[in-house]
């Protein structure tokens, strides 16, 4: 009986799997540009984390992580987003001490959210993201944002949309939080058992509902932008001065609030506005931070990131029709025919790839067309064909599968001789 | 309160992770010359994908996994090895059926076993490995030994043991597991609870065992050699030579098993000697499994495969003193004085950034010194200085931060002629 791969999981096989090398690799190119470094944290991480780091008032830590017991009886969860762990180790390892500062990281790998699988969408799923922690110049809020919207118009993209807006320092959103309250409380009757919760909660978050986003109060709630005080007003005005100096178009939506816990002045998301992209249309959402460095026990730190994830920007380049090429060709391919060249092609298939050529032979004692055959699969650009006749006479031959060129060469010499007709 | 990272995983860092990039860089090159493809599969798996695949009498499934169930009931675990999921891909994809054949895959990722955290050994720890599955053509067991040579060579690595054996076909492993009981039974009490249970269920693994290495009946067991029929002989024979013809020296040991359950015919382990390596000496292991994929559901269907651990190759070079540079430098880095120069630098920064250079600039508002220092620590090679004054003339000064030399550029065209001098 066979066994299937788990729900909402997938494979990513040669042939898709260039893709995904390709885009990971352009990821790293602009990290490298922008001079963020890579951190790699642990797949789980102790709850505790999460419920912290995320905010137990959140869908992911309510509903959607994957928390178990390990076999010592530690309550530990699959990371279900990248933020929490980097702030962890920015504080564990003391990174705020670094000479260089701020500290710029950037990741890439698997998260892990128990959500009904759909198009797009998957229990696991990988996301890149970015970590900026130590500066509060509004200038690095525009600079996380450019390296977001880089990576995407980097790959071809066009259709995109910025979206921003700004949730204030503690003293507006604390005001506007008041304002929400006497907003939302004579009538939350009206609203879904969730948002009631809210109310008393994170009454921010009940603007974030998808179930009550009809309702009239909805529309008429005050703007988070009516209270910024004058420093997150201030604050928000370089951010948007840096993005329009920088050529970066964006929309200010006052009711983009991210669905975490912990941000505060600049969010902000990119959408795909690509036809027939799908409902979920965000391609990558961030924001600033700056608690959330002491909430796990470090120093007061300022930090702003995003995270984007990898699937949905495939998905994006698919809706905008551009094709990333995942061919992957081999240099030369060894046709022997017989028993003592099959035996010889073994330690000449080990000399050529020892002298830089990707190359291949056959496995599976096929006949001389078959071998042909092969090889053309591979893409190789030369088949060198062995007989145990030309063994004796020590010759080679060498087809150039793209122009059907033939020449013979010495077998003593190969490897130089064929080098040098390669350069 | 600080939240600390869970028991047995470790963050890996910038500054220690370039070495990662750089290994797993050049192990990808050489896959691409041998022209062995990635597969990634999920991080979870079914756990009877685990009890079938790694076999249900390993210390992996009886000890060690980290199985729990999901929000749905389902029974899943954290991939304890690579191969069962390779293997469940395989014959879930039907990839017996690809035109390429045999089909030869890598994959790279982390691990995960329950096991006592010691130095070297992490509870989360990441496997490098290939399978290639389709071919009975001994130069394949042999091209995979010689990939996983290549790669620590490569590397530097010089004090390297490879050990080599042949399991035999079933006919020949029978044989060998009668006269194996035949040899312990009259005296099994005198051995562990755990090999008494071995003596039916897998005889061949009481040579494994660590509690009973020195009871004489280990020595005087008898080989598995004296019983390869024809066949397996022949097979094993075969490996040895080609082995010999590429120039990789190794070693016959009759008592290498694997703690595997799965394995037959060529098994193999690689080695550290270096000094002062430590207890675990085995950087990689490996060997064939032909009948693992018909145990998936798939058609019956030969394979042969390694995995080596990722920390043991770097601590293995730092026991052969081998050094990977891990530096990490910009291009350039923009000072900036004065409120007009620094809004200027955010726009300026990102051309340089967009014209290739790796740059970076200010963000904590510092003094020209303290950008000078900064400028130094990323390593920059150019330092571009730009004031308010110079601002208004339309000029900005370049420093070659190797040499010290200064030049002053127009600000209009400046990245045209920045770029030219540096190319």
């Amino acid at each position: 009986m066979t066994i299937q791969i788990p729900r909402g999981t997938q494979d990513i096989l040669p042939g898709v799997v260039e893709k995904w090398q390709f885009i990971e690799g352009k990821a790293k190119e602009i990290c490298n540009k922008y001079q963020y470094r890579e951190i790699r944290t642990p797949i789980f991480e102790n709850t505790e984390l999460f419920l912290r780091g995320v905010g137990d008032t959140t869908d992911i830590v309510q509903k959607e992580m994957y928390s178990f017991h390990d076999r010592g009886g530690r309550n530990i969860t699959l990371r279900p987003e990248g933020t929490a762990s980097v702030v962890r180790s920015f504080a564990e390892n003391k990174m705020f001490g670094n000479p260089t500062q701020p500290v710029k990281l950037y990741y890439l790998g698997p998260m892990f959210r128990y959500e009904r699988p759909q198009a797009g969408r998957y229990r696991q799923f990988v996301q890149f993201g970015v970590e900026a922690l130590g500066s509060m110049d509004p200038a690095i809020d525009a600079e996380v944002i450019s390296l977001a919207m880089d990576l995407y118009k980097s790959l071809g993209l066009k259709k995109l949309r910025l979206v921003i807006n700004s949730l204030g320092d503690n003293e507006s959103r604390n005001a506007h939080r008041t304002a929400l309250i006497n907003h939302f409380e004579p009538r939350i009757d009206e609203f879904c058992g969730d948002c009631q919760k809210r109310l008393e909660k994170n009454p921010l978050r009940i603007l974030d509902c998808k179930k009550d986003r009809d309702h009239e109060l909805m529309k008429s709630a005050p703007s988070i932008l009516e209270f910024l005080n004058e420093d997150s007003k201030q604050y928000f005005e370089k951010v948007k001065q840096y993005l329009s100096e920088m050529d970066i178009d964006f929309i200010v939506d006052p009711t983009l609030v991210r669905g975490l816990d912990y941000y505060n002045h600049t969010a902000f998301e990119i959408m795909s506005e690509a036809e027939g992209f799908g409902a979920i249309t965000t391609l990558c959402g961030g924001g600033r931070y700056n608690g959330l460095v002491e909430e796990m026990g470090g120093p007061d730190t300022p930090g702003i990131g995003f995270a984007l994830s990898m699937e949905r920007l495939i998905s994006a380049l698919e809706a905008e029709g551009i094709n990333i090429d995942s061919k992957y060709a081999a240099d030369c391919y060894i046709i022997a025919l017989g028993d003592e060249a099959r035996d010889y092609s073994v330690s000449l298939l080990q000399k050529l790839r020892q002298a830089g050529f990707s190359s291949d032979r056959d496995y599976l004692n096929r006949k001389l067309k078959a071998q042909f055959k092969a090889a053309e699969r591979l893409g190789a650009k030369f088949a060198i064909i062995l007989g145990d006749e030309e063994l004796q006479t020590g010759k080679i031959t060498v087809k150039n599968l793209d122009n059907g060129e033939q020449s013979v060469m010495s077998l003593h010499n190969f490897i130089d001789e064929f080098s040098k007709q390669c350069r």
